[in-house]
């Protein structure tokens, strides 16, 4: 049975009450109970990690690495920066998808360069909650 | 029953014979055929179409505007630089997503922009013929 | 009897259906028949043309070198990035006018650029379909 | 009676002398006369205005709110850098039509950037002194 | 007893009537008002003194250099260009504190640039008149 | 009784040791106790908070959410370039202001931009720590 | 016998009547004869295509992949923007040397960059229709 | 006998007193009056001017046309964005030289670019008050 | 007796796991025990630590500087964007040494700005874990 | 009987050993020979100089102005920043075409800047040993 | 007796032969002479030297060190990129005065750069060979 | 017993007399001997070469590549646009060590570029002459 990591990075745990106009009106608690539910339907396990700490997201991508078949990543604000999270991904062996809830080509302009993109091993968004299911189905499906 | 336009543009009908290690193997027939696979696993109608013209690009758009309820945009080198047809995509009102076959990001520099991301619906890349497949789910699943 | 061609380039074919906050709720066929009333107003004669091919536009405007007094532009996308479009005005000698419906200078950053204005007569944009009418008056009055 | 102010920013004044392969050879006066016989034959008044002075032209744009029903304006150099007459256009509430007598897309490239446009109404540029004149029946035609 | 003058750029004079919901609806006698009872407040002298044209606002501030022990500049749209301007303060050996009413980071681009910062003692911006009352307080409290 | 909360971002803890020239003499613990004394002039309550993890600092403006009235914020280096800072800051809705005690105008070129001034109600730099005191009265007098 | 394949871009169409100063006084019907002319003297057959269609030149490039042995191409304004056609290049195997009549980087900007010179296997350019002519030689005699 | 304009732009009225480490310790009159004296020594009539105004820059530039034989011009900071000043220079016929009191080429990075410069006829700078006197030398003898 | 304090940033602990054609095969346990063992050599104490959290490094620099006598830092990726890092450096008395495994400016663009390499005292690239012991031994001879 | 000068830069006297991937697996003496039976063939003097100097192709080219009747150069790394071989092709009047080996445009970044391209007569890359043959051809049979 | 070196750098040696519309007809020779009766008027020792070698040129400046009081430096293309040069200049301690012939400001962009100006004591360009005899005068008058 | 050429570029034979608050007060003969300690400490031959010569770096370099086994290359000036030193680094095989005495990372910005540094084993700087006896160090112990 396939162990699929999902990673939020920071302040999706404020989801709902954050700019709901761009990220929906369901709070933290409901994606993560859907990515459970899409988890089962799948047939594969699923843990799901949050935290705002640039380094524990580090520390999470290298533990992952031998514990997990595959990662969604939705770095949030790291994606546009964070060359430390970039190196994480690329030092570990298993494949990582990018996910974004929102359409971040169609945002502010520092938001369409992801330096994490290179690095992963695709790409998927503006789908709302449905960016993070698609990528878990490619996990499971698309990626070997 | 819905019914799904999947646009291949330039160079695309290719396949299999262009840059196999970054396209895959398989031929443009063989993705023709896995996408109607697709549609009907999915139970919708899809058409498939390819053109290396632009124009002929946005005649399609056009058209499908009456005829389709969502659209998979595979532009080609299009996505680097036509915003001809990014006018095409804003100008219709169904939702259009975008695919690429391979990890446009970790290739070369202009790959990385595309003009036509902003007024797409979302943008799936890096999954082989799986960023089409996903990209049909989510326009059953994820777009109203 | 002077003769001018109105050329229209891509998407403005869907006018009034297209962004109306923008480019106004008349369609094309709308503009069509006012842009021959106008040229009845001035005395000459009027030939329109629509096409979403940047090739077809060059062979237009090859042709119109020998059959026409001078050209109204509206090359829509084409604007911001067709060489080929500004090398084929470069090269005919009867005077082009580049007009826009909408004011290009307060919208997206790309449409600022035009790559054809350094090579037409003139330029005229923000002043609805009254930018096609100023031009062809510019073309019997100021043009000699 | 619709009222016009025509206003004429730095250099302008030396019409004639300066650079008569860019600008024409017609002097200044001749521009205010044509300019007046251009509004008898609209059936508008018009007063012209001239200044070297930036503070001046803000002054007059800012008077002019509540006694003109609309503007031509050829601000000379101050169009590439003066964001101060820009913010003076915004501030007004009649229509401020832009208007160049040679073609700025053609010359230097200082001249390609308008600070002012973004904030007109619309922008006229290269039929020399018919730019102005096309300004003014846009702002009686099209500008209602 | 301390003597401050307050200089207001070019449009600041249009106040309550320019762009009332990024400036506030109270217009520039009402700013006047308000400057005076502060300065009432803080027991200092105060002069208010306005221009749309940059070299008054320089003699200005020349002629400030022996009269005033502080000086309240929201340079308007100079900040964003006047080099003159900013040569003014730094020849100037009193304080000077440069103030906007509207956050101008979260505006246009070129408005994120102030080109006068570097030579001010400080800068305060984003809190309405607000902005001013503090860079009054500021002078008296805080800058020797 | 309004409730402020003021964050120091990193090395702020070293004041009065690193570079004096610029950030004063004054050690943080001086600091502290000149905002509580602030407070009680200002009749507010207040609490000081530092930190150089960038995560902690997110954690603290999410939590501060529903306990505080408005914050002042001097997010030192990460002013430059956290945008995950910038996105905690726009998902809560209480004001912030951020604050600096050196003018960084004046400085390296890399202080020049702060990504985090747009997300924020204003702005207050280069008056040592009267930064603060100016930011704590604007909360209470000029931020609704 | 080796087959040479010469595809002419939009424009040369008009070669002779098109800026004769840059491009010399010979029309595009005296090319031909001279590519035939010089094919002779090489012992190689030839064939020559003109278009002014982007997707005509990608088309026309797929479908020489297995007849020809050899491409020289001139592909005009298509040599500074076009991806599309960069791709076609990619995508075949057999080498394409790209030729210009004039010397690209004497003159405006624009043509300084050539998005399809990383792809072609040389480039020849200044040379008048001698470009061509070593072209077709460096296919026969250097590119074995 | 020759007659040479002086023309010293913004911030000059100053000299001697503004950063003197940099501009000398000589206030405004020393320079007139050396001016003058240099003017005796050359034989020729020499009027000397200064205003903050760009205006009244430009104004004194026309009027001089007609009535000397050269300018020495010390823009000040309108050296660096003064478009309308450059326009003023190309439009009179006289020569006009450039000169700088302190090497501006060794300050701040905007004092490196002079919009003025392309259309003087030479520039010195770098030399103290001796930048006026070699310019008056060189209207004298080497601007024939 | 000196002490030195190794300090390695983020994903070094995945050393030898990590691109070893980059890093070489040694893991991180390895290059600890031949740092004690260079310390040894060299006659001083040495703690080495590590962390992939940024606020954790800072924390660690800035207790350092009253326990140590110099620093080895190798700050991994936090080397191109942490000017909170480059602060605490700058805010510290004792001398630091940057170095890199590998050769940084080999490698990716962004690789190639060090934003702390300007408030090291130098800085040493290229040698593998040589780079370590030269820095090492730098600190001993070479800074005073 | 003509005269061609043959002028190598830096490094070519190191080919067949250097890079043999990129230039092939050569020396440099074959490429002497061979220049020199192209030169039998095309019955044409040929003289062929290498240097690492700048100063010594410099003064090379100023001699060459009165005894050769054309020049082939391949600048080596001096193509990409030598303004002064720059001035010094353009300060003589016999055709220079400037050669490459390889395929400048599809390698480091730097090399597809040629600052001696505008100075030149034509241009030649890609084609081995084959873009010198080419050359001497053009100087013979393409440049009058 | 003062002791003056002018050094000239590459390409002057063909004075009056190289683009006689920019640099005049007067050869090389003229200038010497020219130079050498200035240096008599001026009751100055002088000595020409001109080389097309930077290293000369360094060499050259370095020797000069304890030899002259001054030098006159006209680098040729060397101003645009010779770091070199620039480093030897910092490294004496004589005035150097930068001059040119012509007024580099009004041609080619790269001209506009001079890499040596903000280590030379001043500059004078675009008066002919009158900029070297105002740069002498200014060594004997000026630079005290 | 190994051998090591010690290169020194441009200026360095000024080295004491050259801004020794950057580069020391010891002249370059000092160096010289305690490089030659450092061989002997080191059990290395060592031959130290210095010229201001672009060509005569590249010519030494060349010669080098049978004679030595390692270099320590201070490149002076020429780190920062010579290709043509970069090119004879990369065509050479044995070692090359980048070297620099200050910290040019703290200096001007354009010593932060340093086109050798990609084709150069390592790179040290900023530790005095440190830097150079580190270098051999590292020839000696840590390349092969």
């Amino acid at each position: 049975m396939k162990k699929i990591l999902v990673i939020n990075g920071p302040n999706l745990n404020l989801l709902g009450e954050r700019e709901p106009g761009i990220y929906g009106g369901d709070n933290y608690e409901t994606l993560c109970e859907k990515l459970m539910d899409k988890a089962d339907e799948l047939s594969v396990k699923c843990e799901v990690f949050q935290s705002n700490h640039e380094g524990a997201m580090i520390d999470k991508l290298h533990s992952a690495r031998t514990e997990f078949d595959g990662i969604v990543l939705n770095a949030g604000a790291f994606t546009h920066y964070s060359y430390a999270v970039r190196d994480a991904i690329a030092a570990i062996k298993i494949p990582v998808i990018e996910v974004h809830i929102s359409n971040v080509f169609a945002r502010e302009d520092f938001r369409k360069t992801s330096v994490i993109a290179p690095v992963c091993k695709g790409s998927i968004s503006g789908l709302g909650f449905g960016s993070y299911f698609l990528a878990m189905e490619a996990l499971v499906n698309y990626c070997g």
